[in-house]
Formats: structure tokens, C-alpha cells, sequence
């Protein structure tokens, strides 16, 4: 049977030393244990470009299904992590045209000017896969190693979660025997966020193998707007389907005892 | 010159498939952090006791001066942080008669029977000093192996805080070379602590080696009481104390703002 391991790490000082907290971690473990696939493990590491590399080199012997870096891919100095995997894999860094036309029309957008420190981020493992950034200039970038694919997103989170649904998850889909995963979105209005979370830290104590996060979409007739957001997974279509209405009703009541009014998400 | 070197291992599913968001990793990387030692990592793996010896025995590989786990300490069957310790150390687990004590104290006082379970919690790896938890049922572990003391604590937050603090720390400071650490206490009356929040965040952005932290100390005359601790370290007393001096100011001032009055802490 093939492996379904898998291993996050998430790279950069301010984690390793608790300036914040690692909320990566978390996104990622839960969104690859809903898929079926077998994380063990999380590994944070400082900016050390040797460091990480010899802890990737020793996954990567492990023969993994599945390696996921967050974080070091911008432009600065100290963002190493694609020399890290280009160390471990023995893949050297090439300038990827894909991956430049992607930067590219990041800064003619934003207008900054295309310079060296930005033309770096174009750099990747030969034989990689750009993954385009829809919310910052990095691109990320997708390497298949023998059997592991060894994936690499940036760090800040809505960059990487916007990356991550919009185009990582579905391919690992595509390419690895995943569990089926349903997804399903609502709205309810008049309930702050704050209140929703007690609601929805209540069905996850219920429902372990769920992933719910609430988006506030602004106000609407000076009442709150909050998209609620289900996904989950089953061993076949129709368990997951239900997973999910049951999760979407439980949550649902709960909102409507808060004073909500539920409506379709737009 | 001798190791600097710690790493922190946080154990439990929960955490590496993103069930919890891991503030443990967040508290002993700031804690390390502050103390001057060289934080290299942190490293969540689920509860597989094969897996965590051998990430302990390649840690201990490097010799460094600190390892500290949290997680796994407890009465059931998938509790096995100390057994990973023994056989990554080498050290057999034996019943530790002080470690008994503590346990059958907790269990005398919260009236639970002495069970083999609860018995199974005194064991430690041989040769470790247990830690008392004054806070739950688990003492904790320190054992010293070779140049590398490795340190295991319990994963319920207030428990592994409480033991750090009261006890870890201060024997820390006592045998290893750490940077001028002072702390202080102050009460402000009036601010809720989900405002004073936004303060701390302020200030913590600007002051980098600062660990700040607010208790709830209920109400007086309906008016929310809050502690505010603040830990910084300097290379001096002098340094230290005026780090703590600035940042304890700029906390006043903002709370003062929000209409707090501050007290001395109790």
C-alpha cells in the first residue's frame, strides 16, 4: 500500500520562539488529517538554511507521502526555505519562467518595481511547479521527489490558506487516494463573530474530524454578516454529505438561539 | 563554551492534527527565548512512542543543554512521554518514591482512589528529580544525561505554566549561565482583559524579548480586575530592570487610556 504519511514544517524564528503563535500548524494538520492522509508530525525550525535541510533530508528518508513547508519564501535574505529543499532533494535552484511571469504581474499590480530581491522568489527546485499566490508576491512551489511531493507555501497565513484551498488540496486530491471531503457555506446575520465561536468551538468538541472557520462579511442593516464555513470528510460521498448537514444544523441552531437569521451564502 | 542549545517537544494528536492551536510551543519558546538559550525548534509528533524516542535520541545526538517536552504524563494508555525518555536515555523507568508521594497526595486531597494508573505516573526515567505539579496529578520529570538535562512537563497549559514558573525556571537560572531576568506585577481595575489585549499586543510589537501575560482577578464593585505580569531580560540587572520599567510604563499608559486605574498587584 502506498504511504499516506505526511509532515508539516513550519519554518521562521518568530515561531520558534513564540512571538506568535502557530496557527499554521493547526490549518494545516487539520486540513491534511480531514483528507485521510496520516500527519505525524509538525516540526518548527529557526531560519537555518542547514538546519532545515538536514531535517528535510532526514523526512525525505522516511519516503513520505506528503511534505509541507510554510514560510521563508519571500524576498529578504533570511527567507531560505527553497535553497533548504533544494539542498535536501538535490534539485538546484533554477530561475522558473512560470513562476517570474507570476511575480512579474504581482508588482506591475501593485506597482513596485521587478528588482533583484524579487526576481529571487522566481527561483525554484528544478523540476518544481509554481503555485500562484492570489493575495501576496510569492509564489509557492510543488516538487515531486521520487515518491514524496514536497510542497512550499509562505507563512502568512491568509496567503497560505488562500493557496492552499484554491489550488494545493484540490490536486493533492487529484494525485493521492484522499477520503471524500464535502464542502458547504451559509450565512447568518446578527450574530458578532465572537458569539459564533462559542457556537462552533461547541460542534468541533462534538465532531472531531471537521474543519469550520467563520469569515465576517461586514454589516448589513447595522447587524453583523458572517459566512460559516463547513468541511469535512467521510470514507464515501454520502458520509461525508451527511457529516456535513449535521455539523450545518447543529451549528445552525446554535446561531438561531444567538438571535441569527440563516441565509444561503452569496 | 558550552551548549545554549534547547529544543521543545510538544506531544499529542491533538495538536499535530490540529485539534488544539499549540500555545504550549508558544509559552516555552518565548520562555527559552527570554532566557538566552539558543531555541533551535519545537516539534509536536502524535502519541507513538517508537516515533518519540527516536526524535529524542537524534536530539540528544546533538547534545544540546536543554530538551523540554509537554505532553504524555498522564494515567491512561496513550500517555508514554516518559517511557519515549527511557529508551532514548537508556534510562529505565522505576518507581520513583517521591514522585508517589505527589500522587498520592493530589489523590488523598481531590479524594480519588490510588489506582494502578495513578501509580503508573510515578515512574520515571532513573535517576530523574520528579517536579511537583501543583496544579494536577502528573508530576513532571527532570533528568539530567550527560551535558543535556531533558525536562518533561504535562500538556494542560495551566499545569505545564505553573511548574515552569514556580519550579523549572528558577533551577534553570540556578545551574545554566541565562541572560538578567526580572519580572513584575501590577493590577489595573477597569479594563476587561479582551481590551487590555489589544494593549499588551501593542506593546509586545514593539518590545521584542518581552513576555507579558494578564490574569483575571474577577471584579471589584462590578468593575473587572486584571494582574498584568511582564518578564523581560537584559546582560545586567541595571538593563533588565529598566526593560521592565519602560514596558510596565507603556502598559500603564495605554490601560490608563481605556480608563483603568492601576494598583499595586496583591
Amino acid at each position: 500500500m502506498p504511504s499516506r504519511e505526511a509532515w508539516v514544517l513550519t519554518l521562521g524564528n518568530e515561531v520558534v520562539q513564540g512571538r506568535v503563535v502557530n496557527t499554521n500548524a493547526a490549518y494545516l494538520g487539520r486540513r491534511l488529517f480531514i483528507l485521510g492522509l496520516d500527519i505525524l508530525g509538525n516540526i518548527s525550525l529557526v531560519d537555518d538554511v542547514g538546519l532545515v535541510s538536514t531535517f528535510l533530508k532526514e523526512l525525505l528518508g522516511r519516503e513520505p507521502k506528503l511534505i509541507v513547508t510554510s514560510g521563508g519564501l519571500g524576498p529578504t535574505y533570511d527567507d531560505r526555505t527553497l535553497e533548504a529543499v533544494a539542498r535536501a532533494t538535490g534539485r538546484p535552484l533554477k530561475l522558473n519562467e512560470d513562476a517570474l511571469r507570476m511575480v512579474e504581474e504581482w508588482d506591475r499590480e501593485g506597482g513596485y518595481e521587478l528588482t533583484e530581491e524579487r526576481v529571487k522568489m522566481a527561483y525554484l527546485p528544478e523540476g518544481a511547479v509554481p503555485i500562484s499566490n492570489p493575495v501576496g508576491s510569492a509564489p509557492g512551489s510543488w516538487l515531486e521527489v521520487g515518491e514524496t511531493i514536497v510542497i512550499s507555501l509562505p507563512g502568512v497565513p491568509k496567503e497560505l490558506e488562500a493557496m492552499w484551498e484554491g489550488w494545493v488540496e484540490p490536486r493533492i486530491r487529484e494525485v493521492i487516494p484522499t477520503r471524500y471531503v464535502v464542502e458547504k457555506t451559509f450565512r447568518v446575520v446578527g450574530v458578532p463573530e465572537s458569539s459564533a465561536a462559542r457556537i462552533v468551538k461547541k460542534v468541533l468538541r462534538i465532531y472531531d474530524s471537521v474543519y469550520i472557520k467563520t469569515h465576517p462579511k461586514g454589516d448589513e442593516v447595522r447587524k453583523p454578516v458572517l459566512d460559516v464555513y463547513v468541511l469535512a470528510s467521510g470514507s464515501n460521498r454520502l458520509e461525508a454529505e451527511e457529516l456535513v448537514a449535521e455539523v450545518t444544523g447543529e451549528l445552525k441552531e446554535g446561531l438561531r438561539e444567538l438571535g441569527g437569521v440563516i441565509k444561503e451564502a452569496e
